[in-house]
Formats: C-alpha cells, structure tokens, sequence
C-alpha cells in the first residue's frame, strides 16, 4: 500500500463505530473498506467524451472510442474539455453549448470532475473578432464568459479561466481579438478582468491561471496578481515535455519557485511521450510538424519510467493538487506526438499500467478489518471516496483531513 | 537653436507684456530671453559633493574636486547622491546625515534637483542586519525609511526607492537582510511596503522603482505593482552599457515597452565609456576586475557620437523626464571604467563637449526681440526657468506648457 511517511499529507486516519438499527455496536464482524476514489485529481484531456456522449461519429469509430474511454475511466478521475472560443463558437452565435453540456454530464455520470479549457486565450479564439473594436472584443469576451461559466454551473465548476499571459500581449505569430485587448488593458488587467467575470458567475468555482512558461516571468505575473487582489484558487502550470523530461532536479525547482505563494499547483497539460525527441531548437512546439511520430518499445520504457518519476514527485509535493495528462491516447494526441498512455489502437502502453498501478494500487487503500469490542474498526488510508462494506451492508463516506471518529449505521 | 518639430514637446510659446512702475506698455525696447534652466533633468551621480561640501580630504584633493565639480556645474541640472544603507551607516546608529546634507544643500544652492540612491537594496546593504530577524529586518528598513526621508525632505525630494526588485529575492551571491525579508514579502509586496513608507513621510516626493533589467521580467513587474496600487511615480531604467552601446533599435523598443504604462521614464544610470567594451559574457558586471581600463582618443570618439545619439532619442522621447549619466569623470568611475564625460585629470572628452552643446545650445533657448506698439514680445523656448533682462532690469520666470500670455513689471 505504500503507505509510508513521504505520502502522510495524502493520508488521514479514521475510526468508525457501527452500530445497528438499535443503537447496539456491531461487534467482532468482518469490515471491507475500498477507495472508490481519490481527493487528489489524476486527469487527461478527454476531448473525444464529445463524440461519445453525442454519438455523432460513425458506429465504428464510436466503439473505438467507448473503448478508449473505459481504459480512461478505469483509472482516471478528473478531465479537461475544450472550450477554445474558435471551435467552441466557429460561427457567432452558434455556440456548442448542448454537445459540451452533454459531455460533461458524461464525465459527471461517470464520477469525472470536468475542468473546462480555457475562457480566454489568443490561440484559437474567435477570428470574428478580428471585425470588432477593442471595447466590443471585451464585451464579447465577457459575454462568453457569464454564458459558458453559467449554462455549465454545476456540471463544471473548475476553468482555465485565462491561458499563457506572459505571452498573450507580445504574442505576434497573427493578429488575434485576445492579444489586441491584452495589449491595452495589460498583463494583469486582463487576468484581473476575467477571474473577476468568471467569479461573478460561479463564486465557488475553482478558477486557475495557466501557462506553459515557467519562468521568473510567470512567477512575477502571479506576485502581481496576487498583489492585485487577483483570486487565483491554483497556479497551472504546463509540463510539455516533448523535448524531453525535465527531470527531477528541474521539476523540483519549479516545484520550489512556484509553491512558496502557498497556493494549490495543478500540472495542466502534461507530455512524456514514447517517441523520439523533437528537436530542442524548437521554440513554438507548434512548428514541429512531421508525418509521422512513432511509439516505439524502447522509448515507451523510457516514457513508463518517466511517468513513474514525475507522478511521485508531483503526488509528494503537498501542494499539488492534480496532474492532468494532456493525451490519454496517441489517437488524436496534439501535434501527432505518440503523448498517450494507450496508443492509437487502444492498446496500453508500459506507462499505462505504471500510473494505473502508482493511482489505483499504490496510492490506494483497500482493507478489511475487524470490528472490536466496542463495534470500531481504526484505518489509515488516501483521502478520498470509500465504501464500508459488512455483510450484506454498504455505506459511502469521504476520507479527509478534519475527519476522524465517526458512528455509522448499518 | 534646433527649435523643430521633433522636440516641440519640449517646447511651449509665451508672450509677454511689459509695462512700467506706471503700468504703462514698455514699447519698442530690446528685451533678451536666457534661458537658466531645463526642465528636463541632465544629471550624473555626483557622490563627489559629499567630500567638497564637507571638506573632509586634502587641500589638493579638494582643489581637484572643485575643478570637477564646476565642470559638472556648467552643464547638468540634477545629481545623484549616496544612500547605500551599508556606507551610509556602516555603524549602526550612526548614520552620515549631517555629512549628506550637507552635500544635498551645496547642491541645491546651485540649482541642482538630487536625487536619493537607493532607500532599499540587497547590494552595499547594511552588514548588521544579518544578525536580525526578518521582523527586525523589516521594522530597521522603515525606520531607515523614516530617518532619511524626513530628514532630507525639502533637500531631497526625489529617491530610488528600491533598486533591483527583479533579482532580488533570487541574488546568491552572499546573504543579505534585504534579500532575507524579499523572499518573504515577494517582489510586488516589497515595493508595495517600501514605497507606502516613504510615501508617509514625504507624500509630495517623485518615487522610483529602479532596475537594471529590462526585460519583460521588469514589464511584468510594474504592471503588477500598479495593478496593486503601488504609486510610482517614474519608471527608472538603467543603461550601464559597458559591454557596448544599446543602439538606436534596441532604445527605441526599451522605450516602446516601458512607455505604455503612461508614466514618466528616468533613465538613471546611463554608462558610455571611452574604453574597450567589457566583454559580452560577463554577466554580473562587477565580476570584471582589470587593474587598468584606459580612455583612448578612439573609444573618446566613439563615445562621443554614442552620447550625441543617445541623448537625443531620449530627448525625443515625451515621456522621458531624465537622463542621468553615471559617472561624470573617470575619476572614481564604477568598475574603474573610462565612463566619464571628462577625464581622470578633469580635462574634458569629446563627449563633454557634445552633451555640453546638447544641453547648454541646441536644446537651450537664447533669443533677443524688442517689444512691440502693446509692450509686447513672443517667443518660444525650451521648458524651463528664464531671465527676461531688459535694460538694467531683470525679471526671472518659468516657461511651461500651461503658460501662455503674461503681464510683467519692470
């Protein structure tokens, strides 16, 4: 079970008192307890639950993805779906409100907290707002975000709210809506504007900055938000390594630099892949564009090993609060990178099992125990969902830190 | 005169009326306009007059340094002077106030804006505070704070208040209390403390922020700070180009980068030598110890064209308010480089002659007119203080942008 002290903050202790209908303790009988899920969010990006959910791909392709979904489902508790405002609302107006709604309600169903990505981005945005003034592209970013953030209140309640603004205002591979009101309204007054707007519409959401650089520049970004009375609920940070892992020494600075804001860190968008590495002269990993992008034996090894590393380290670190793998499946993964733990035929790959093993073995608790004299039974485990089974008897209860005695009936 | 279109944000046009005792028009008579004054701050850091106000070293040293210091005089307006927490109260308790105001008054009794340098810096930072806790640290910082502003105030009412934010939670190079209490407060909160302070104790005062970078860390920086209500007044920028001139590209992007946030730029520290450049992978510059570092009749000429072409695109610039070189003479220069605009035996560089004519002839405003039937005479001039000398008579008035018609009695 792994449970050793470097994990004790994932961990709390509990003893549970059952009784029966009649108040009697229940004495000397047999107790199961099985983790049904982690407080902690191991997540993929699952754009493909839209086509599950809608059924608008062909039957065979909608087998293929069902099938990948469950290899998901079978390990993973959390997803990231799209909302880049360009494929979101390609036409003004039109937006794809019911196909996302009824994947997150998917996701939902099946126990999957959704996170959605991002409500304001100069990447794919809207290129209809190239038409607009500055003052209008604003209203309309505005506007998108009390719609999105209301219609999905309760099926998500986790958003990206704003993506990269380190780059945002001196982004110049195109003219975009995004990067032209970044310019005007600045760095931090355009991520104060939009959590300010997403918080409006859904106060207790969980609303995160996000970006891919890591640098001093993202951490004085953070200062000044915070500063500003910014209200970021977690700092993330993108982890795209498909130049290769950054290893622990890096990942631990990062870890150091980013942590002492005493915020949760959410690793947003993770890449190890099982294929060569691109070349490190790439800047933009956008411009990286080739045929084909093979899985190979050897280098899924190295990806294995790399999951297994990288996982620990991040799951050690108390203030991580969730990894979100960015391609559960070679099959549509970004840039045609072999980034998934499954690969396009839906066969798992070695990091598969490794982070399946580290999510749901390792870092799981699953016990059985005897009630004493008095009807208690005493455990540790990982914070999170449980089952108390006896006999023929079930309850659910939530493992956390504040909990620690409690009197059950069954 | 240089009177173009170029500089007319410098500029303003005034008419006045003279009339007599009797309140009768002065008509017809031959009025001189001199100017006496910039507007603008031409200054260099002139830490020398600490010693010729105090008369605190020999009577050949004092001679040389009166020497320098006219020279200085005859073309500058504004100087820097000292506040490194370390040699201003290398003793506890013990600070050299009288010593700096005394320096600060023989200034200002030549007309000379000065500025203090710096409040706050880990660098030449007082050696007894590492004996502190970071509150003690801290509560030290402000009543330095206190001391000094209230102390100077009328003498000084310009300071750097802190020096090289962005590097400083993250300086290695030795320990220090201001790098200490940094790390706790993070960049934006530092700034946010240390300008409130000296805000307190002198509330009309023009506060910097200063720094040597000037990348987009910096940009983020500010940003940040305004977004949370630090009020800084002018944006320092040091330019210590021992390694070789910017050139114009890089000043004008440096400039288009931190002229958006609307305010005022000081370039604070500016460094041209007359020498051979430092070399390009020297990184902290004062890693660059050479027993010797000549002026050569070459490098003076390269200088020379470097200055005339630098502080003209910052004159042309409307929102930099200051230029002020670091080091006037090569004696006692930083790093021992030849920076100065004269030499080490005070003879003046080529560079002096051209800032001189800079400042004291194409930029400065000299006209005679005679009066007109109304007792009327227009000019237009560069901003700053005049002599209007008609006769025997003199009047001294101002010229800026908001005045425009004049009544005056001679």
């Amino acid at each position: 079970m792994g449970q050793t002290n470097e994990f004790a903050h994932r961990m709390a202790s509990k003893t549970i008192k059952l009784v029966d209908a009649s108040g009697n303790p229940v004495v000397g009988k047999e107790v199961a307890l099985k983790q049904t899920n982690h407080k902690f969010l191991f997540g993929c990006g699952i754009f493909d639950a839209v086509q599950v959910a809608n059924k608008n791909v062909s039957a065979d392709r909608l087998t293929f993805l069902e099938v990948k979904l469950d290899k998901f489902l079978d390990v993973f508790n959390s997803a990231t779906l799209p909302f880049y405002w360009g494929t979101f609302e390609p036409e003004k107006g039109k937006p794809l409100t019911k196909e996302l709604k009824a994947a997150a309600q998917w996701l939902k169903e099946r126990n999957v907290t959704v996170k959605g990505h991002p409500l304001c981005w100069h990447t794919v945005t809207a290129p209809w707002l190239l038409d607009m003034s500055n003052e209008e592209i604003l209203k309309a970013q505005f506007a998108r975000i009390e719609r999105e953030v209301s219609d999905f209140k309760g099926l998500i309640d986790m958003w990206d709210v704003i993506n990269e603004v380190v780059i945002m205002p001196i982004f110049d591979k195109y003219d975009n809506g995004i990067t032209r009101i970044s310019k005007q309204l600045g760095r931090v007054g355009i991520i104060k504007e939009m959590f300010a707007k997403t918080r409006e519409f859904n106060p207790g959401a969980t609303l995160l900055l996000n970006d891919f650089n890591t640098s001093i520049n993202y951490e004085i970004l953070i200062d000044g938000c915070l500063n500003a009375g910014v209200s970021i609920d977690a700092i993330g940070i993108q982890s795209h390594q498909h130049q290769g892992y950054w290893g622990r020494e890096k990942l631990e600075e990062v870890l150091y630099r980013f942590s002492h804001f005493g915020l949760p860190l959410h690793f947003t968008e993770n890449t190890l892949t099982s294929g060569h590495l691109m070349p490190p002269q790439i800047e933009d990993l956008n411009d990286y564009q080739i045929p084909e992008w093979p899985s190979t034996p050897e280098f899924e090894e190295r990806q294995a090993k790399e999951v297994e590393e990288m996982y620990s380290i991040l799951f050690k670190h108390p203030q991580v609060e969730a990894i979100t793998a960015w391609s559960f499946s070679d099959d549509g993964a970004w840039l045609g990178a072999p980034a998934g733990f499954i690969r396009s035929d839906n066969s798992p790959k070695p990091s598969y099992e490794v982070v399946k093993k580290l999510i749901k073995n390792d870092w799981y608790t699953n016990v059985t125990c005897k009630t004493d004299d008095n009807g208690k039974v005493s455990f540790e485990g990982y914070l999170g969902d449980y089952d108390l089974v006896c006999g023929d008897k079930k309850v659910s209860f939530k493992l956390d830190k504040d909990s620690d005695s409690v009197q059950m009936l069954i």
